[in-house]
C-alpha cells in the first residue's frame, strides 16, 4: 500500500494536468503550431516503408511513471510530428487523405473542448439535434428530388422524430456499409429473428422456403470494405458476388443479369446490390439508375457507395453523373474525403427513415426507446459529435465552395489525363469519370511492340510485355515514393483486352486543392527521370 | 452549364478557406474559445430529454448555398455550444464522459492539423509506429508480468513486426468488443471457412461434428455492445447467453458452470466466455481468474471487457482487483473513458499477436501483406491517429497520474456509499468496487415496511414497496435533471432478495477529477428536496 502522503502529491499533480493556465496553455500550444509549421514546410516525407530507422524512435514499450514537462514532451514529439505525412504538399496525390481548410484544426479544438458524446442527449445536449439536422440536409440534398413539393414537410416531420433516423454518423466509410448491408441482412431475415436467433436458424427457416443462402452483387471495381462486411455479418466473403465491369470499369449489366439468373437458378436469395459511385482504384461510378431497376425488379435493397464520389452531389457540373442514386435504400458518404472534414467522419443516409429499426437496440441505463438519441441506430456506442465538423463545412464552404472544390478536381484530372494521352512514354488506362486517374509507364519500343502483338491476337506476348511494363511501373513508383518527390500510390488492374493476368498502374487522386497542372507535369518528369535511370 | 467565370469565383472563395491568415484564424479561434467558455460557466444544461424548444433552432433542412462569414457561423453555432451539455462540471456524475486534461483539445488541433490516416503508412508516416508503440506499452501493463524477464525481447521483437498486431485502436468500446468476437468466431471456425464461405456453411461443418451452434457467455452485467455483437457477428443475441450474478453483481461461478453443462448437454459450442471488469451498471468486476480457468478448461477464447475498469491497471492500489486479466486472450480498454482523451478512442488487446490474422484482410492499392500498415487488421478502414492523444496522455500524466486519478475516483466512492450507508433516506444498493455506485431513495416508512416484510418473506408486499421506491427513485432522477442541478443517471437491477421484478436505481459515476464530497453531498440535499415535494 503506498503512502498517503504520496498519493496526495500525485493526485495534486494530475489535477493539475486539468487545470492548467492560460500561460501554460498558451506555451505549449505555441510549441505545437511551431512543430506542425515546420513539418509543413519541411521537404521531408518519410515512412512511405516499413523502416529500421524509424523504429529507433519507438522502441521502448515501457510504461512512463512520471509526467514530463511539456517541454519534454514537445521535444519527445518532433520525430513524430516531422515524420507524419505531409499530406497538403500539392503533389501528395496517391491517396484521399489531402489539405484541409485551416478553419477544421480550430473546429476539433472546440469539439474535444466540448467533449459530447452523441450516443445520448444527457451526453449530448443540443448536438444529437444537430447531427439530426445535418442527417436531414444531406439526406434532403440527395434524396429531396423525391418528395417534391412535400420535400419541406416530409423532413420536418422526420428530422427530429424519436423512432426514426435519416441515417447515422460513424468513423467512416467502411463502418457505413457494414451499417447498410447489417440493416438490409436484419430487414431481410427479421421475420426469421435473424437478430435474436443468428444467422444459421434464419437462414434454415429461410431455407424451408427453398432459398440456400446469402449474396451481396458489387462490381469487381467494389470497395474491400464490403469484403470485410461480408465477412464480419456472417455471409461470407465468397457470397459477395464480383461482376465484371465494362471498358469504363462501371458495373457490367449483361453480366449482372447472368449473375443474376445464375443465383436465382441455384437459389440463393440476394440480399443488396451495391452500386459503386466513385471506385477507389478508378474513380468510375456505376449505372445507379440500372441498377436501381434490377434491385426493384427482384425487390432487394439497394446500395450505394459513395464514400469518394458521392460528394458530386454538390457539383452542378457533375452530379448528373450520380443519377439513380436517389433510388437508393441507403448511401454511404464520407466527410473525411470530398467533404475536407478531418479523419473520423463517415455516414450512411437511409431513404426510408424507419429502415434503421432493423437494427435497433436499447439499454435501460441510457437510449431509452422513446427518446431521440441517435445511439440506439448505431453500430457504435460512445461516439464523439463529428457531425458538427460537417455542420461547419456545410456553413463556411457552402454548397458552392464544394461544387466548385468538386468542380476544379474534375478539371485538374481531365488536364491530367489530356497531357498523359499526348506523352510518348506514359498511357492513360481509363478516362476520368471524377478525379481518380490511373495510367502507367508505357514508352517505346514496348508500345509498338504491344500494339503488333495485340493486333496479330499473339495474347502470350501481350502478357510478358505488360510483365515488364508492370515492373518498370512498379519500380517508378516505389523509387519516386522513396525519393520523397511527388507521390503517386499504385495498384492492379485487370483489363480484359489486356488478357487474364492484371496490370500494375499508377493511381492519382486530385482532391487537393494546391494542386495545379504544373505538379503533375513535374510529376510526369520526374517519374521519366527515374525510368531513365532503371 | 455554369458560367465559368462565376465557377472561377467560387473556386476562390472555397481555396480561401484553406489559406485563411494568421489573423483570420486567430480571431475564429478567439470567437469559439468565448463561445466554448461561455457555455463552461453557464449554470445551464439543457438537452436532457427531447425539446421543442431545441428543435426550433434546427429545423431547416436546407443546404447553404454560399458560405458564411467566421462571424455569421459563431452566431449560428452559439446555441449549439451553450446547449451542449456542460460535462466539466463537478455535479455531472450520471455518464461516463468529464471533463479532460486541458491539453487535450490542443493534442487534438495538432492531430486536425497534421490529418494523418492511420490505415497505412503512407497516409501516416511515423504514427503507424507510434501506435505501434502505444500498443505495446498497453499490452505491456496488461501482460507484460506473463513474460517475465523475456519481457523486453518479446515486445522488440513483436511491436514493429508486419504480420502481428499487439492490438488495434478503434472508435471505441462497442467495436473493440466486436472485434474480439470477430476473431474469436473466425478462429473457431477458421478450418471450416468462415470468412470465406460464411457463418452458415461453417455451423454445418460444425454440425457433422456433432455441434448444434454457438454460444457466448457473459454475466447479466455486460454491456449492451455485446448483444449488438451477437447480432452483427450472426450469432444471434439470444446465443448471448447471460449467466446469473451474485449479490457483488458479480458472474456466478455456479451457475455459468450450470449453464456451460447445459450448453454442452445440447451440444452448444462455446465461442467466447467474456469477463467484465467494471460493469456500466454497477461497476463490478468479475472473478477473472476463475474465468480464465473455465475458459482454458473446455479451450475458448477469453475475453475481457475493460472499457471502463481497465484503466484499474494503472494504480499500485487497486490493480489486484484485475487479477487474471493477463490470462485473456483479448481486452477492450476505451482510453475516451478513464485515460481521459477525448471522444472516439478504444482498443483491443491480444494476448497472442498472431491472433489478429483470423480476420487479416488486404486490397492491393493499400495495406498489401508485406507492410506493417495497421489496417490489414482493423474493423476500420480509414481512421484518425487517436493514438497520439494517447501517447501525449501516457507522457503528459504518466502510470503516477493515472493512478492518482483512478484512486481519488474509488476512494470518492466510497466515501459516498459510507454518506448513503449512514443516511435514514437513501439506500445503498452495492458497495462500489471501483468508482461506480448504485443507490435509491428509501426513506421512512418505506424502509421498516420493506425490512419487515423481507423478514416476514412477504413477496408480494416487497415487490409493491419497491415498485413505490422505484417511481419515486425515477421521480427524483427526472426532476433533478430537468432543474439543470446535479445530475445522475438511473438505470434498473435485479437484485435476488428483491424478487423478480427489477428496482430502479441511481447511478453515479465518479471519475471527474473536480467532484468532491462536498458535490455529492449537495446532490443527496437536492434529492432530498425534491422527494419532499413530490
Amino acid at each position: 500500500m503506498m503512502d498517503d502522503k504520496v498519493t496526495q502529491q500525485h493526485w495534486l499533480k494530475a489535477l493539475a494536468a486539468f487545470e492548467l493556465s492560460q500561460e501554460e496553455l498558451a506555451e505549449f500550444e505555441q510549441q505545437l503550431s511551431a512543430l506542425s509549421a515546420q513539418h509543413l514546410q519541411a521537404e521531408l516525407r518519410p515512412g512511405l516503408s516499413n523502416n529500421s530507422k524509424v523504429e529507433q524512435y519507438f522502441y521502448s514499450s515501457d510504461l512512463p511513471e512520471q509526467a514530463k514537462s511539456f517541454n519534454q514532451y514537445s521535444a519527445l514529439l518532433q520525430p513524430s510530428v516531422l515524420g507524419s505525412v505531409n499530406t497538403t504538399r500539392p503533389d501528395f496525390v496517391g491517396h484521399m487523405t489531402s489539405a484541409l481548410p485551416s478553419f477544421m484544426p480550430l473546429m476539433q479544438k472546440l469539439m474535444a473542448a466540448l467533449n459530447q458524446n452523441n450516443v445520448k442527449l444527457e451526453t449530448s445536449g443540443y448536438f444529437t439535434d444537430l447531427e439530426r439536422q445535418v442527417l436531414a440536409i444531406l439526406h434532403r440534398t440527395f434524396y429531396g428530388s423525391e418528395y417534391g413539393e412535400q420535400a419541406e414537410s416530409f423532413y420536418q416531420k422526420t428530422m427530429h422524430q424519436p423512432k426514426q433516423a435519416l441515417g447515422v454518423f460513424c468513423s467512416g466509410g467502411t463502418l457505413a456499409n457494414i451499417m447498410a448491408l447489417w440493416v438490409a441482412r436484419n430487414r431481410l431475415l427479421s421475420a426469421y429473428g435473424v437478430a435474436e436467433k443468428g444467422l444459421m436458424a434464419a437462414l434454415m427457416s429461410l431455407g424451408e422456403e427453398g432459398y440456400q443462402g446469402l449474396a451481396v452483387l458489387v462490381s469487381e471495381r467494389g470497395h474491400y470494405s464490403l469484403s470485410k462486411a461480408a465477412d464480419v455479418l456472417g455471409i461470407g466473403r465468397d457470397n459477395l458476388v464480383a461482376v465484371a465491369v465494362d471498358d469504363q470499369h462501371c458495373i457490367d449489366l449483361k453480366d449482372l443479369e447472368t449473375k443474376l439468373a445464375t443465383l436465382k437458378a441455384k437459389r440463393i436469395k440476394v440480399m443488396a446490390i451495391v452500386g459503386v459511385a466513385g471506385a477507389t482504384e478508378t474513380g468510375s461510378i456505376d449505372d445507379l439508375k440500372a441498377l436501381a431497376d434490377f434491385a426493384q425488379g427482384i425487390d432487394c435493397h439497394f446500395h450505394v457507395d459513395g464514400a469518394w464520389g458521392g460528394a458530386a452531389i454538390f457539383s452542378q457540373r457533375h452530379r448528373h453523373k450520380l443519377k439513380g442514386i436517389e433510388r437508393a435504400d441507403s448511401i454511404t458518404l464520407d466527410a473525411h474525403k470530398q467533404l475536407y472534414v478531418p479523419m473520423g467522419a463517415g455516414m450512411v443516409l437511409f431513404k426510408d427513415p424507419e429502415r434503421v429499426n432493423a437494427i435497433k437496440h436499447h439499454a435501460s441505463y441510457i437510449i431509452r426507446s422513446d427518446s431521440k438519441d441517435l445511439g440506439a441506430y448505431t453500430l457504435e456506442g460512445s461516439r464523439p459529435a463529428v457531425s458538427l465538423l460537417l455542420h461547419a463545412g456545410l456553413h463556411l464552404i457552402g454548397r458552392e465552395g464544394y461544387g466548385a472544390l468538386i468542380d476544379h478536381s474534375v478539371h485538374l484530372a481531365q488536364e491530367f489525363a489530356r497531357i498523359i494521352r499526348s506523352s510518348r512514354d506514359f498511357e492513360l488506362i481509363l478516362e476520368p469519370r471524377l478525379n481518380i486517374l490511373s495510367y502507367r509507364y508505357c514508352p517505346e519500343p514496348y508500345r509498338s511492340e504491344l500494339n503488333k502483338a495485340l493486333a496479330a491476337g499473339d495474347a502470350e506476348s501481350v502478357v510478358s510485355i505488360n510483365r515488364l511494363l508492370s515492373e518498370k511501373t512498379i519500380a517508378i513508383q516505389v523509387a519516386q515514393a522513396a525519393a520523397q518527390k511527388g507521390f503517386v500510390s499504385r495498384t492492379q488492374l485487370h483489363l480484359p483486352h489486356y488478357g487474364d493476368a492484371p496490370i500494375h498502374v499508377f493511381r492519382v487522386v486530385l482532391a487537393n486543392p494546391y494542386t495545379q497542372v504544373c505538379h503533375l507535369q513535374q510529376i510526369l518528369e520526374e517519374q521519366r527521370l527515374i525510368a531513365r535511370a532503371l
